[in-house]
């Protein structure tokens, strides 16, 4: 199984002003295609703490560590120097993102346009020193594409439309894991504890597996990368099934 | 000030079918009585995943740490296991949980009633040997408070309703942290890049700062635990501020 983590930096997430809504779109479309997410970490936007999480995360060679947000150009956006530091590689301009910021800007009202690309707007270019660039095709911000040993780094922007037209570009290309097959089935409606022999038998053939009572109805939610374990695990849920 | 972290085991919130709003929820009544939630974490429902987040967690030396689910009586509720290892201390029976149980379990259907205290439905009131129990009003699993050198750790359940009741029972008294004064101030219309300035000097000032675009508005949100700095923050922005 290829396993993702996500680094969420953000201080309006952590002071609860804000419920994260990203992370369940990105761990939803890995899943499509067979990524598992492992872990997500929130930190606030302190480049320090984002770089200890990045560390962290690299040091535990997940398949692709994405980041999500801190691609602002103000002095809470951390993420470039972040990875910058976490990576020990300089920052550079992608040229093509430059000469967007500049078309976007003739759209822009007068006053805005005026000013043109100032030091400040080219920050939106500013990627990682050799990464490939994720173009933004809804704003200003461009991603990054950083191979780091055996780990895709993928750094996306945090505005909910931007980041998800992004990862809709990736899929299947950058992300690209193993066929996952998953099934939540109806087990009947009992008190979950029940059915703890069901639970002992699954844990036996090490397959994937999760409990869920709705009320009085309980579902078991099974999954595998293995066929042939996912068809067994199916056959010993029908035993306990009640009609 | 004083610091939490958050570690939240849960597959379901990993694959992205879950929203989290019970993190939201603690991290604001924690910001109403001064604890500043640092950094939050989500791992899977595997013992060896959720130990490693609990030391990685402790050896920051948080005030609090917070972890919440996985305290049901199923396979997948990993979360006393997952502390006893972490903390190498063993599970015992909490007697007040026991006695609750039993008085649950007489409200219930007869069938249920009938099978009385089993070995399983005791799980819900395991507890680390050596902590104090935090009592479930809503349902019934016992929640934990253990002291681990410099920090103070609250296990509380997942179910919304349950975590609620029990967070609302302790702000105040286990959680208790320094006054932090905070403000989000309208700057007036423009980009948000023009008052980058003002994040200078803000940065000078070493005051906690966000910048918040809406359209065209432009809002900064200054936050301190030092009610000079915020006085002196609030003048700097005045100056700042378009009419």
């Amino acid at each position: 199984m290829k396993y993702a983590e996500i680094i969420i930096p953000g201080n309006e997430l952590l002071d609860g002003n804000v419920v994260d809504t990203n992370s369940p779109y990105l761990a939803q479309k890995l899943l499509e295609v067979g990524v598992q997410t492992r872990r997500k970490t929130f930190v606030r936007d302190d480049v320090n703490e984002l770089v200890k999480a990045i560390e962290e995360s690299l040091s535990r060679e997940p398949d692709y560590l994405l980041i999500t947000g801190g691609l602002g150009i103000t002095r809470d956006d951390v993420t470039r120097e972040g990875l910058s530091k976490a990576l020990n590689k300089s920052l550079t301009y992608d040229e093509n993102t430059l000469r967007r910021i500049e078309e976007l800007l003739k759209k822009r009202e007068s006053e805005l346009r005026e000013k043109g690309l100032t030091e400040t707007r080219k920050g939106y270019a500013r990627i990682i020193e050799g990464s490939k660039p994720i173009y933004n095709q809804v704003g200003a911000a461009c991603g990054m594409l950083i191979e780091k040993d055996k780990t895709k780094l993928v750094v996306l922007p945090g505005v909910p439309e931007e980041m998800k037209a992004m990862v809709d570009s990736l899929i299947g290309k950058i992300f690209v894991g193993d066929r996952i097959y998953s099934e939540m089935i109806y087990l009947g409606r009992g008190e979950e504890s029940e059915f703890l022999p069901l639970h002992e038998e699954l844990s036996k053939l090490k397959i994937e597996f999760g409990s869920y009572p709705k009320g009085m109805d309980v579902y078991i939610k099974i999954k595998s990368e293995d066929l042939g374990k996912f068809e067994e695990a199916r056959k010993i849920v029908e035993k306990y099934k009640r009609s």
